[in-house]
């Protein structure tokens, strides 16, 4: 497979690791030239040439161009690109999609070649440097081919967010864009509009904060020029949400002056059960781990003989978290496992001498 | 040291665990005497007797008495106890302080024996059975001794939080729940009420979640009814920061459906600024760490092969994530060391043949 990336930021740049990771052979460009040359060095691919010949001169072309350009760019690169022929068909990373599709059809770009996606996936940090070719393992990505978008390009793109470890998501645009402005960009400036209230607060404040506070804030430290553009380009379905949020925390401060908390209760209980309603990490079926727990002494050589009780018990352990006091000597660290893996695993923990937490 | 807990939920019996580790012996009750029990099952102590007699007829009395109860209930507990003489000291563990002073100040509850107290630390998950020994290592544990508290009750008190592994702040009680009504009371129910727009969501739409809003609405699905006391309690701190992060996600609301996204890329740049002053994870002084990232088959005996090969390569791991893909054999595995030590661990795991990246 050949591929041309075109926007070589922190998605672009780790589509192009990662189809490298699976044999591709990929081209980079951006219209930074820096920013491209960074990429190739960090393994990325090679420049895209200026023109499009094999050594016997025979025009060359990328099986997928995938445009990793903010949303109001795309349909101008898309239309660049078709008119250098430069690839079989191509795809887009823009987190909406009605824009760039509407902006591609009043171009008169070429829709049959043209599959609309967009990556469930994204760091608080940007730039190629800040790029992994793990970005999308196990995401949802989704594509939403248009009635002009042929079977060929679609599997074509299919085939590129499977190579890049995610999971193919099909779904009409306009229901895209409303429901990402449910579940990403309402939630984006929500956080936002949280941490804002940070920004003028005294180091005695933040002295006390907790994982919660830097849960709830995280994604707010995200690239605010791309995330206003996102956010105009989605503005209907996101202002619709945000006047929601708005009106039940504007409700609930007034109920709590007035001494009577019934509201704030029942916005408690909704919101439980609205956070109840996503599924797991892992995404489509979620895999059940048990965790299990055991005290570790803080140096060298400790976790190899943990792992190896586990490796000679068969036991495969699925994932791990090791939290440290800065002060102590000790670790707790929590191996997650198969649910039928973690009484094989507590006994072999024994028998080698950890305490652990049944 | 002896200490009685009063109250075997989360927090109480998590302080239970920890002096436990500490050799500590520990008194338990509650209202609810199953609670107590299944703490006591869990390790986490003794009940407490109903006389307070040692076997010879001596009277009996814990060095600390820690009040685990809900922030209305704190000031009867406390003076309950002190009617007993349970205790040569007393502090709680509510959310909020101020309350819980003046009802104990009017209740005529001894001041000099009582050290106000709150761990900035918690779960989603409650009850005695979601308590870890390891809840409070590398948190601020928040005292907020009034003028007539003892500083003999203060050392004794700063001495069980040290033992539990948290960072003693001190701090009077009008600040204390000013500043957590906005690092920690007003981000509970912004997370609630983004998470109560997704009640109503379809299937479809939660598909397309990101850990985005996974981070966003997590505290949500914490226990509704005693944060329902916890904001009545510190309302009008609260009601201030929601009121604000209401009038700025309405203005946004507007502008985007106006077409006009300035205030919203003032918000967006304001947040950023914000969620940059959260002090890192560990708190205090931050440990930085290097990650180094290497792709591991998903198999039993991996792990131990790349532990081995940093222990012998003389390397402290301080921390692992392992991000799998439902559909791939590989996963890749996240190690944080030391600045100075991941050199080494590069050096060691190419050697031994594993993939990594630089």
């Amino acid at each position: 497979m050949r591929v041309a990336v075109l926007g070589t930021g922190l998605i672009g740049t780790s589509v192009a690791l990662a189809l490298r990771e699976r044999g591709a052979s990929v081209w980079l460009a951006d219209a930074d030239p820096e920013s491209a040359r960074l990429a190739a060095h960090l393994g990325a691919g090679e420049l895209l040439p200026d023109t499009l010949l094999s050594d016997d001169g025979a025009p060359l072309r990328a099986d997928v161009a995938v445009i990793a350009v903010p949303p109001a760019a795309v349909a101008d690169t898309l239309a660049a690109a078709q008119d250098r022929a430069l690839a079989a068909c191509y795809t887009d990373v823009a987190s909406v999609k009605q824009l760039p599709v509407e902006q591609a059809r009043a171009r008169g770009a070429d829709l049959a070649s043209y599959v609309p996606g967009h990556p469930l996936a994204g760091r608080e940090k940007h730039g190629p440097a800040a790029a992994r070719a793990d970005l999308f393992l196990g995401r949802t990505w989704a594509l939403c081919p248009e009635p002009e978008t042929s079977e060929e390009a679609v599997a074509a793109v299919t085939a590129l967010v499977t190579a890049c470890g995610a999971v193919p998501m099909r779904i009409a645009a306009v229901a895209h864009d409303r429901w990402v402005a449910l579940v990403s960009h309402a939630p984006h400036l929500v956080a936002a509009a949280m941490a804002a209230r940070l920004e003028s607060a005294p180091p005695q404040a933040l002295d006390l904060a907790g994982q919660g506070l830097r849960d709830v804030t995280r994604i707010a430290a995200g690239d605010t020029g791309l995330w206003t553009q996102i956010l105009a380009a989605n503005a209907g379905p996101v202002a619709e949400v945000l006047a929601a949020v708005a009106a039940d925390l504007a409700e609930a401060a007034r109920m709590l002056t007035d001494g009577d908390p019934k509201s704030v209760a029942a916005l408690l209980e909704v919101g439980q059960a609205g956070a109840g309603k996503i599924p797991g990490k892992h995404g489509g079926e979620p895999r059940e781990f048990t965790v299990v727990q055991v005290v570790i002494p803080d140096q060298p050589g400790e976790l190899t003989r943990l792992f190896d009780a586990a490796g000679q018990a068969g036991v495969n352990i699925e994932d791990v978290r090791i939290e440290h006091s800065p002060g102590l000597p000790v670790g707790i660290a929590e191996l997650s496992v198969r649910p039928a893996e973690a009484g094989p695993l507590l006994d072999a923990l024994e028998a080698g001498g950890w305490p652990v937490r049944r």
